[in-house]
């Protein structure tokens, strides 16, 4: 009998790491249907057999990628209730300096439409906070929206760069001036 | 050697009007990677090589079914220069009635990003009339946005139910409450 040795604590992390990043870039790039696992093996320098012990078949695996990358955008575009035109140019800011968090939530919303827990928890505690807001004395400051409509429009807009068709796109305005276009959009949808 | 005989001009109109129905289904579930021939093939009651005949590879027949269903959407939703709350309302309810039109615009936009003529032809006329409109008396009616910025960010907006996570979507209110708000939103952003 040999011995087997299992790989060191902090190799296995970095190999998850690679590998997460590998499938990061993968699924963005090509969505859960064109993805190979073959590929994500390859640019992480990992093996397929590993890639399926830590993460499971192609399906988990996509959803740990889109969990995280979504996590990540919510840590780093928390909702300001108070200041919704803010909120909107700093989601429109993150999505343009990477678009994988737009491309691989749009990917999970036509190919595998399922929520993340994280995404779940985040929108009950906007909402809440929306909530509170109009209850408070500024309760027209979402214009009579629900907080979901309110959040969802919001949201919308802050995609508009990415969602403009290729036949409309080049004739957009500098990036500044679109988001100055989504911030005030969203100060006007939002006042009292 | 055996006479080829060509089918009826009727039969191959009804043979390709088949295929690009059961082209578009296919195409709208799956995107243009998870997407089968052999099963548009089956599902039109035709076989693999008349849609090679017919319609070229797979990106070409990608090409074609999108290049349709834009082109019925620009023709069931005219622009109304003048009137864009209710141009996004209609939008909206075109996108409501029949998603198709808007997964397949999605999966050419994250999978395939080519602007069709129709599209290209008809962006440019929409600008122009609302160009048109700036010039006019009714100057501020799109309020400084430049008519490619307006345009998308209406287009965004008319598009938020689609855009919305599973996790935010079965808290929106009712169809008709959410339109509201669409047509509302618009109505602030292009005031004067």
């Amino acid at each position: 009998m040999t011995e087997k040795s299992s790989p060191a604590p902090r190799d296995k992390a970095a190999t998850q790491r690679r590998i997460l990043d590998a499938a990061i870039a993968e699924f963005a790039a090509r969505g859960l249907s064109g993805a190979r696992v073959d590929r994500i093996a390859d640019a992480a320098g990992a093996n397929k057999r590993m890639i399926y012990v830590y993460f499971g078949n192609k399906e988990e695996l996509f959803d740990h990628v889109v969990a995280e990358a979504l996590q990540r955008l919510i840590d780093a575009v928390p909702l300001v209730p108070e200041d919704l035109p803010s909120y909107a140019g700093a989601m429109f800011d993150a999505l343009m300096d990477d678009p994988s968090a737009f491309r691989l939530s749009m990917w999970r919303q036509l190919e595998r439409p399922t929520a993340t827990t994280a995404e779940s928890r985040s929108y009950a505690e906007k909402q809440d906070a929306l909530r509170q807001l109009a209850d408070g004395p500024e309760a027209t400051a979402v214009a009579g929206l629900s907080p979901s409509t309110c959040l969802a429009l919001v949201l919308a807009i802050a995609q508009t760069w990415h969602l403009t068709s290729p036949a409309l796109q080049d004739q957009l305005p500098p990036r500044a001036v679109l988001r100055e276009a989504v911030v005030e959009s969203v100060r006007r949808i939002t006042a009292p």
